[in-house]
């Protein structure tokens, strides 16, 4: 194990939840070094956490430890689990936080985290990011294995992740994956179906945009822009300005690229 | 010294200052690990912050050194401080922000911070966080002793915090200690003192709300729940809410738990 | 090379993009130290950056490698850049943001980043903090020299900063340099030009200060004060309020200190 341990909350910075899982995770193995990827994750949105995740996660060295705790049902009966890909180690709640890693790359081994040995002493019903998750990934860091962690899993939970489809009339149908913090709006149209589409237009909440340009400085300041970003995604932006808010866009509403 | 700083300020993420204290600490000793609890404590809020280092601290290794800067009267006349318990190192302007440290365990020694040899070289009258708190930490870190630091303290200022009380009639009376970013109003009525409280109802702010339960996903959405919180206190959550915009509570209001 | 590499951006804490870059440091460079400054700038405020940039890199260590990724021209034809002085090395797109450090002392050599080599396999058009700046970062702190990551450059983007003036009236005019967070209002009067200027009165949006006081704890609640904080500039607060506000000042905006 590289040592790193990540952490996407949705806890934010203003009290001392995130500090009690660094508290943690120091007093189990000092020597694991902590990234906080982020702990503004909408207040229970577990989808936004999934996607976060999967834009960042392929960024860090092989074998780290990724823990995510987006978790509406703490205290409830959903599982807590441990999934180990190719790639990395993933330590969450079993409420679809981990869809895209399930569905991206084959799951070498998942675990239910029923064996409190490798728990704090004490359990709370409601911080189960400090008493369950954070030593748990304490643990896997210090090279304990998955299995020891607990009873074998064969299916996770994930959230449905609707496709791009092309219609017979040639215009791509897509959705609204994510709006991040800028107001950038990421579509689940990968760059791969975009090939031979760039004088297409982009229609989106009633607006249409011509022509699917490469960086944000496209066009005048307030124009609305279609590129592809960062994630590989087409996403629609406002030069120096804010698409979700002058599209009013949602998550999971329709985006179309019609070739003509 | 495990090497371990952490840092606990009013200072927010949006200038240099958290920053300048990463660098002064690096700059004395590149060895040591830094540890952000949080900078987002309310401006100016003794008490708040005073609350979030207390229930941190005991989650970190022993002997981290913390550095808590919430210093309304900085460049006046109130002293600098470090204090040592067996558990850990406080450094903090003494102003009440250790007053739960000093409650809770048996301080070992405290001292003024009067020796400029640990501070910067130039001391500024509006950011001893950079230049005062920052080195000495640093030092600490380097295994230099208390003593050096300045003159022995016999008596840390500490703000009254007010215990809860069982009437004749069997009601306990207790306050809000702390309201957390979600809005969930926590109270110092600890878990040992709701012994057979079960069934009893919680009144505040007008409200009442019947059992203690587990955890937040018990009752409807949007329905006030009470419960032991990760802290070990009695709390008032709203389920997938904010208690506190719902009951309009503040620090210090009264909390009663009629067992009847 | 220390090993220390330090983060200063607009791209805010609710997203990855921020994890991302650590990822791909620490992918290259396992041993590499991230300070995050803060990631709080205004969005595609260089001139926010620059500041805060010059208030905090004196105080790490020697040779540390400060990143800033503040670049409303990203994907178009601005230059990205490395620059060396006595004290570190920054990486930057060239825009202005690295003007306090080119004007504060000697640059000893600087790059355009235009080896491929030392950036990822694929470089968005986007994102180039994750895909340029950051592996250049890792691979500067692994002691690759500057000359290995472009090609020579003879003058940096620089933003005009102008100058205190003094009157021949003996009235000394200045500017605001910057706001922070708390709303305070930075200057660009040095503490050496305020020799002999105690009983002094600031004009400033109208107002006037009656003398230069040494902390915020001067006067009483809501008063305005002036006074030299902490990076040494004149500056106007509010004691426990917030200066901007109560002055409507904008960066630029002239300041008088007249010594009558």
């Amino acid at each position: 194990m590289a040592g790193i341990i990540t952490l996407t909350t949705d806890f934010g910075l203003s009290d001392g939840y995130v500090g009690a899982m660094h508290g943690v995770i120091a007093s189990l193995n000092p020597e694991a070094r902590i990234v906080d990827i982020t702990h503004r994750i909408g207040r229970q949105d577990v989808r936004q956490a999934a996607y976060v995740l999967q834009t960042v996660y392929p960024y860090f060295p092989k074998d780290v430890i990724h823990v995510v705790v987006v978790d509406p049902g703490v205290g409830s009966e959903r599982r807590a689990i441990a999934l180990r890909t190719h790639r990395a180690c993933f330590v969450a709640p079993d409420n679809g936080v981990l869809s895209y890693i399930a569905a991206g790359e084959p799951v070498l081994e998942t675990v239910e985290l029923t064996n409190p040995s490798y728990w704090l002493p004490e359990v709370s019903s409601t911080f189960h990011g400090r008493d369950i998750f954070a030593p748990v990934a304490a643990h896997l860091s210090l090279a304990v294995p998955l299995s020891s962690l607990g009873r074998p899993v064969t299916q996770v939970v994930t959230f449905p992740m609707p496709e791009p489809r092309l219609a017979l009339d040639g215009v791509l149908h897509g959705h609204v994956l994510h709006v991040d913090s800028f107001g950038n709006v990421i579509t689940d149209i990968r760059e791969d179906q975009l090939a031979g589409m760039k004088n297409a237009h982009v229609r989106i909440a009633g607006r249409s945009i011509e022509g699917i340009g490469r960086t944000y400085a496209t066009g005048e300041k307030g124009t609305l822009v279609a590129l592809v970003g960062s994630a590989g995604f087409l996403e629609i932006a406002v030069r120096e300005g804010n698409a979700r808010a002058t599209l009013g866009v949602t998550v999971g509403m329709d985006v179309l690229v019609d070739p003509r």
